[in-house]
Order: structure tokens, then C-alpha cells, then sequence
């Protein structure tokens, strides 16, 4: 059997042109651009909690990578570098190959580099560390949104909640397990975009982390999200795991929008707006009766 | 019970004066120093396999950070972020708190700023990434080391490996509960230092990642290894978890060394030098035999 240092090296020591010094030594060495800054974010994945025993390998890696890019897709920024640390079970050699085919293949599309990691013999977790670089200044914050701001939402929301509860539906289990990233759109929503965030948790409780840091109110007009196709409304207002962006936006900002919609071809869809007081979010059915959504997801929750 | 993100809030949402942003948002926002090279490290310490169950929390979080400025202090780069991925059974607060007492009491001693993190239910498991600087060029790697440099090794070796063997040596526990890193050797071996390395799997085994990478040999004399009171010669070859630091210097730097083991008060011993050929470490004892290291520590070995 290789020893875990053989296997690290096999798997993961991939080149980092980009790295002053990428994995193999006691840390990596980045010089970051002049005129950047730098953000960061880590996320834990862990088996029995965010994916099912027995999920795929290659499907987990693309996925342990893409809720990350996904955070510095919500700050407006370009994913740069990753570290890796990794408990498994067993050295099992097929299960490295598969994950690290789905986590480069993803890191490839979008120039990211793995500079450095740790594993060790345990309850299957990945904790991925990403690193990024905005132009300074032009970072997307929960905290930027003003009252009368317009609320956009990208994509399709419940697709991977759909993906939860019916796991033969194809279409969504793809949402579940290999959610796309909007990388694509973030860097154009700098300067355009007055606040963003990512929807992890669910839109609803993800854009009341807006509200709460921008301290405004909102209404959404339920029957403009843009539902994932067989989502019901609950789960487009509380299903996690979309990584779609909810963003703010001012008024006069909307044909840049609709016409940057086209450009990338993704669907991005004017949904509510911010509103003057307590950081409540008002949710309107189609008669404009008030709706009630599902308690989002808490991690610690019982 | 108070939320994920209220407790998220009590007990890790610290100021983070250095960072543009940080804890609260998808990410946190740094600006490097121009000139520098930013050093990235991640570590995963796992219930069972790297502490044991029912490990005080407070030494829980001095020892999670410790791990991680230890590396720091490996590269020369001074420690300045880190962000905190933590699984936890239950939200448990008196742990939590624990947890916060140690990882910010070693935090401040050496001005590091928690600037983001993750928590989620699952078995205990702590993964830390730690970014820090250091003058670009600077940097101290694995792979320096020249013939005929001399071996150094700070403090003292075994003594993490006792307080696992003797839990009662409550000396020796400390040093594996309570690890000292050498974030202040660490600034003052730039330049001086031809390569280095902290301890974390074991003196013969880190040593061996310095001849592999830097494709030279090694004769260490064992009786001038500085044993911790009460380890014997394998628990201070092999031991791991005692995070001193191992580097190699040229010969003609021996006064500026003991210089700075006086000025910082602080035994730099001299244990070997560093030899042509492959990258294979001869321990001689008193007598000049052959000594034969147990193994060091494989994280998936059984």
C-alpha cells in the first residue's frame, strides 16, 4: 500500500504555476497581486450531514470545491488558490482518484490552484480553504443594500432540494451533487451589484443575512422566483445547496442587468425589493397574501 | 439553545483590525503587505486520532492553533489570519468557550486575527488554515540545505511523546496538550538558516523531508539530541507532536546561532551535519553504532 505520503503526492501534488511554492513543504507561498485584495473563505463538508454515505467520489470533490468558489462568487471575487484537508476512512486509492478527477477537473475550468493540504485516517470530512483576488474597493458585501434597491436572483432556485427528496430525478440530483458555481457572473456584478450572497442555506434565509447586515426590509414577490423545473415554492424559498447569487441592485442598474443576462446566458430574474425599516422580509403569493417559508437550515439545528 | 449563528457570533465574531473585512460575511477581505509573500497552511486534528476524546477544550483550541503557527514559524513567515472550520457533536456552549479561551489566549500573544470559519454537527474535528507573511525572497523551505551544513534543533525533543506514554508527567503533558511554537526563532533564522522544518510527525522523519527535498545525507549524533527530562532516545528520535523546529545552517554561522539561543533564551543545540550523497539520515550513538529510529507517524498507516 502507498503510504500517505506517497498517495498525497500522487493525487494532489499537482503544479501551481501560480505559487511562488505550491504543496510539499511546511505551507505554500502566494504573492498575491499589487492592487488586490485578498478574500477568504473555508467550508466543511462532512459525510451524514451534507452528503449521503456512499456519495460518488468524483461527484464530492466538484462538489467540496463549489461551495467555495461559490463564496468568492457572492464577495465578487476571483478564485486563485485552495487548500485541501482531508479525513478518509481508508486509504482507498480509487476514492482519491475519482475525488481529485471531479476536484481538478472543476478547479481547471476556472484556473484555481491546490496549494497545500493535510490528510489523515478518519470519519469522512473535507474542509476545503479558498483564496481570492478582487480589485480593491470593489467587493460585493451582504451589508451594501439601500431601500428601493431591486432584489435579483440567478438561475433556478429547489433544484437541489428537489434533488434531496427525489433522487431519481436526474436533473435535480445533478443540481444536488454538482452545483455550477457562478463565477461567471460574479466578477460582472463589481460595481453593478450594491450587495450579494450565495444561497447555501436557502433564498430565504440566505437574503435575510442581507437584510440583517444592510439593515433594510424586503418584499419578494413569490411567483417571480425563478423555480427549478418540479420544485415547489417551499423548496425555492428554503431548500439549500442552490449556490445560485442573490444580489441587490439600484433601480436605474436593471438594463445593464437584462442585457448582461443575455451575454452570459443564464437567467437572471428581478424577484422583490429592498424596503426602509426592520430587516424583515415580507414573502407575497400572487394574490398578495403574505407565505410563510420553511425554517432554513442550521447546522446545529436538532 | 441559541443558533449556529448566534453562537458563531458569541464566541468567534473577534475584531479583526488587520483585515479589510471579517467574520460575518461569504468571505473575509485581507490586504497583504507590498513586498510580501503570503505563507498558507492547513491542519485537521481529529477526535481519537490526533487528541484524545474528552481532551480539555481550552487546550483543544491553544493546541489547534499551535499546530498551524508551528508551520508558520517552519516557512520564517510571521502568523497573521486564520480561519477555523470546527464539527461538533452538539452546540455545546461551556465547550465552546473553552475552546474560544485557548485558541484566542495563544491568538493575541502572537497578534493572529480569526477572520472566518465554519461549524457544523458532526464528530469533533478542527481544521485550521493559517495565512502569514514573510519578505518575499525570505521565506526558509525544506529544500536548502547544502552539504556540510550543520543540524540545529530548538528546545527540547520526546516530550510530547512521554506526556502520551506518562500522563501523570505532568510536565511532559503540557508539552503535548500545550505546544509551544517557535513563532519567535522563526523571524530571526531568516537569512541565517539554509533550510528548516518544524517537528509534528517526528525528529528522523521531519529531518528525512529536509534531505529528500534539499537531495542530500545526514550523520546526526544521537547523544547531543537535547532530550526532554525523562524521554528516552526513541521517544525523542521518533516522537511526534513536539513541534520544535530542525534547520540547517552553514558552519560559519555557529557564533550567530548560540547568539541566538542566549539572546532568546532558548537551547539551540547542534546535532549533525548535513552530507553528499542520497538523501539517507545516519544515527550514531555515543560509540559511534548504527542507532535504528522506530518509525514515525503515517496519518493512514494501521
Amino acid at each position: 500500500m502507498l503510504s500517505e505520503f506517497a498517495l498525497i503526492r500522487k493525487y494532489f501534488d499537482r503544479p501551481a504555476p501560480s505559487a511562488a511554492l505550491g504543496v510539499g513543504d511546511d505551507a505554500a507561498l502566494l504573492r498575491p497581486d499589487a492592487g488586490m485584495e485578498l478574500a477568504v473563505s473555508t467550508d466543511l463538508l462532512l459525510e451524514g450531514r451534507h452528503f449521503r454515505a456512499g456519495t460518488d467520489a468524483r461527484k464530492l470533490g466538484h462538489k467540496a470545491l463549489a461551495v467555495n468558489l461559490s463564496d468568492m462568487a457572492a464577495m465578487g471575487a476571483a478564485p486563485r488558490w485552495v487548500t485541501l484537508a482531508l479525513a478518509l476512512p481508508a486509504a482507498d486509492e480509487a476514492w482519491l482518484e475519482g475525488f481529485a478527477k471531479g476536484f481538478f477537473a472543476l478547479a481547471r475550468r476556472f484556473g484555481v490552484e491546490l496549494i497545500g493540504g493535510d490528510t489523515t485516517r478518519g470519519p469522512l470530512s473535507i474542509c476545503v480553504t479558498i483564496l481570492g483576488e478582487v480589485p480593491r474597493g470593489l467587493a460585493l458585501f451582504r451589508a451594501g443594500a439601500a431601500p428601493g434597491d431591486d432584489i435579483w436572483v440567478s438561475g433556478e432556485l429547489g433544484g437541489a432540494a428537489l434533488g434531496l427528496a427525489q433522487p431519481e430525478n436526474a436533473a435535480a440530483a445533478r443540481r444536488l451533487d454538482e452545483p455550477e458555481p457562478r463565477v461567471d457572473l460574479c466578477e460582472r456584478l463589481r460595481g453593478l451589484a450594491s450587495a450579494a450572497i450565495d444561497v447555501s442555506d436557502g433564498f430565504a434565509q440566505d437574503l435575510g443575512h442581507i437584510l440583517e447586515r444592510s439593515g433594510v426590509g424586503a418584499v419578494v414577490h413569490c411567483e417571480q422566483l425563478p423555480k427549478f423545473a418540479g420544485a415547489d415554492l417551499q423548496q425555492a424559498l428554503s431548500g439549500g445547496d442552490d449556490y445560485e447569487l442573490v444580489f441587490a441592485a439600484r433601480q436605474d442598474r436593471r438594463a445593464e442587468i437584462e442585457a448582461l443576462s443575455k451575454e452570459l446566458g443564464l437567467a437572471l430574474s428581478r424577484v422583490g425589493s429592498m424596503q426602509k425599516g426592520e430587516p424583515k422580509l415580507q414573502l407575497l403569493g400572487g394574490d398578495g397574501a403574505a407565505i410563510v417559508p420553511a425554517r432554513g437550515f442550521d447546522h446545529f439545528a436538532a
